[in-house]
């Protein structure tokens, strides 16, 4: 170990630098198994009063890598502060609340944990588009009540078998997706910015084309300008009144005041949402329709897909900080 | 056409008689398109004011075959009003509300309708698992009762991928279960009446040792008297307080008394069930758990089952009329 530390590396530990950036609210609950590898910065936990910004000029100016935990913002003011900066390791799936533009700019790179996640958010589209199908939530809250015995029968869903399903996006979670429902009989198709060479399920350029052919829509790509309310009521008009949208990606894939308003006079039929637009704000209006189900912003995560990620997350450090190359790399330095 | 009908067949009508055994609450919506081929013998249409077995005794003594609608009960007491029954033919997947020993005896053949509700029972135990697992029906409550907004985020559920399911039945519905797991990266074992030779699953003689053996258990398997009760608080306790039960069976399988306190004590890790011991009663107690998914009795039943099972039911009375076998054979006559 030199004793002339490397810049960015806390004098004498030998442990590099790490900037854990987060919302005051959120845990960061791997903190004891970084500190075995990692010098850590956390504004929250170092230095609590301190205002964030502030504990980042003063003390992180030479962290070369930075964790941002879950959906925290990390805007170019925010980067500005940290010079030094060479990586940027997401812990969500999506990436959309990382200015990826100033960090093309700069050079950094930025890795997300898609990977971690995948297989928990394409259990949970499958799991969302059965309940909205065979309206199980729905007959849940009905026995509940008390109403089996009272009132009878609930009224039946469809069958899972035959729908044309449209995956939008046919990245990771939405590969899994498609392996899941092909044992129930469905036939897939997708859209995504590009045709995948080796893909045997038919592609279309557009999301249009591609609602018009399809039962459902499952949403499984990121929230990008370009695909921002890109389920529009056109889109919705096109699914039509027997149609289904499933989404695990971000609320607002979906023009959500259309939706509503698609699902209120019937011309939708139905909705599975583990995503909002502005969470945890949701329209109330939904709360009263059994043909949708409303999931708190969950898809993605269990115990064992934190513990994958937890994983995923330090070797990404440590193949930094080794000159390795570095997993699911939303773009290079 | 002969002038001298057979019996059992409408002087005149050439359309050989099928008798309509069903609760007087059950509809028969297939009254119409089965007329066509069949003179249709139902009491609670033809003659509403009569005792049903008035009707049978008086109008049925001639009649070879029986549709059996839905569980409505066929004792010996029935089938010795009817003298010259050849065939039952069932509509539902289970047949344990008929007199299988007394149809032996007289040597009448019996068929279930499993092959056209193999696959929705199927995509239901797999939903009823992702639901218990993952606790949709609960967090769709919670949202509903708007308490996101309120307290936060809701418990997280476990991964189904990596998760050790024993299928207690291998038939029609357990093998599409089987299937539809696969891809969700489970490792499936399963108990059934004897070994299959052609299956690659680990196969275990008793529910006790699968139990041991697995985190999740499916129960997809026949009432009968060996099945009565077969999952007792010694396998609810092998299974422990992080299994899973999955009934999409008939409720007598579980020992629902033990079922309920097993739950209520945290000795078992959550339930979904489809079906009850005294449907459409249920245990009370259950109302209030969130680790738990309640069904009233409707995982075989869609719209386009519904229609799969007309099919056979009259592609089955067609046969047995032209002297050709039968599908879906429970017992030979």
């Amino acid at each position: 170990m030199s004793s002339q530390p490397e810049p960015g590396t806390e004098p004498g530990s030998g442990r590099p630098d790490v900037l854990v950036h987060r919302f005051r609210s959120f845990d960061f609950p791997f903190q004891a198994s970084f500190r075995d590898h990692f010098t850590i910065l956390d504004p929250w936990t170092d230095s609590p009063d301190e205002p964030a910004d502030a504990f980042l000029a003063r003390r992180a100016g030479g962290a070369r890598a930075l964790v941002c935990v879950g959906p925290t913002p990390l805007p170019a003011d925010t980067l500005r502060l940290l010079p030094s900066l060479q990586v940027v390791i997401g812990t969500s799936a999506g990436v959309d609340h990382i200015d990826l533009r100033e960090c093309r700019r700069r050079g950094i790179a930025v890795t997300n944990a898609g990977a971690a996640f995948a297989e928990d958010a394409a259990d949970y589209a499958v799991a969302l588009l059965l309940d909205v199908l065979r309206r199980m939530s729905a007959a849940d809250r009905y026995l509940r009540e008390g109403l089996w015995l009272k009132n009878g029968n609930y009224p039946l869903g469809f069958k899972l078998g035959g729908k044309r399903v449209g995956i939008v996006g046919l990245g990771n979670i939405g590969s899994h997706v498609a392996k899941r429902l092909q044992p129930f009989g469905c036939d897939i198709a997708y859209n995504s910015r590009s045709k995948k060479p080796s893909c045997p399920f038919p592609y279309y350029a557009s999301i249009h084309d591609l609602a018009s052919n399809s039962d459902v829509l499952i949403l499984c790509c990121a929230l990008t300008e370009e695909t921002h309310h890109v389920i529009n009521r056109e889109v919705m008009t096109v699914l039509g009144d027997r149609g289904v949208i499933i989404n695990v990606g971000r609320g607002s894939l979906i023009d959500e005041k259309e939706l509503v308003q698609s699902l209120l006079q019937g011309e939708l039929g139905g909705a599975g949402l583990d995503v909002f637009e502005d969470e945890p704000n949701m329209p109330k209006e939904l709360f009263g329709l059994d043909n949708v189900v409303l999931s708190p912003h969950r898809a993605v995560i269990t115990p064992e897909s934190f513990e994958a990620m937890r994983e995923l997350t330090i070797s990404n450090l440590k193949a930094f900080f080794s000159n390795e190359p570095l997993s699911c790399l939303v773009q290079h330095k």
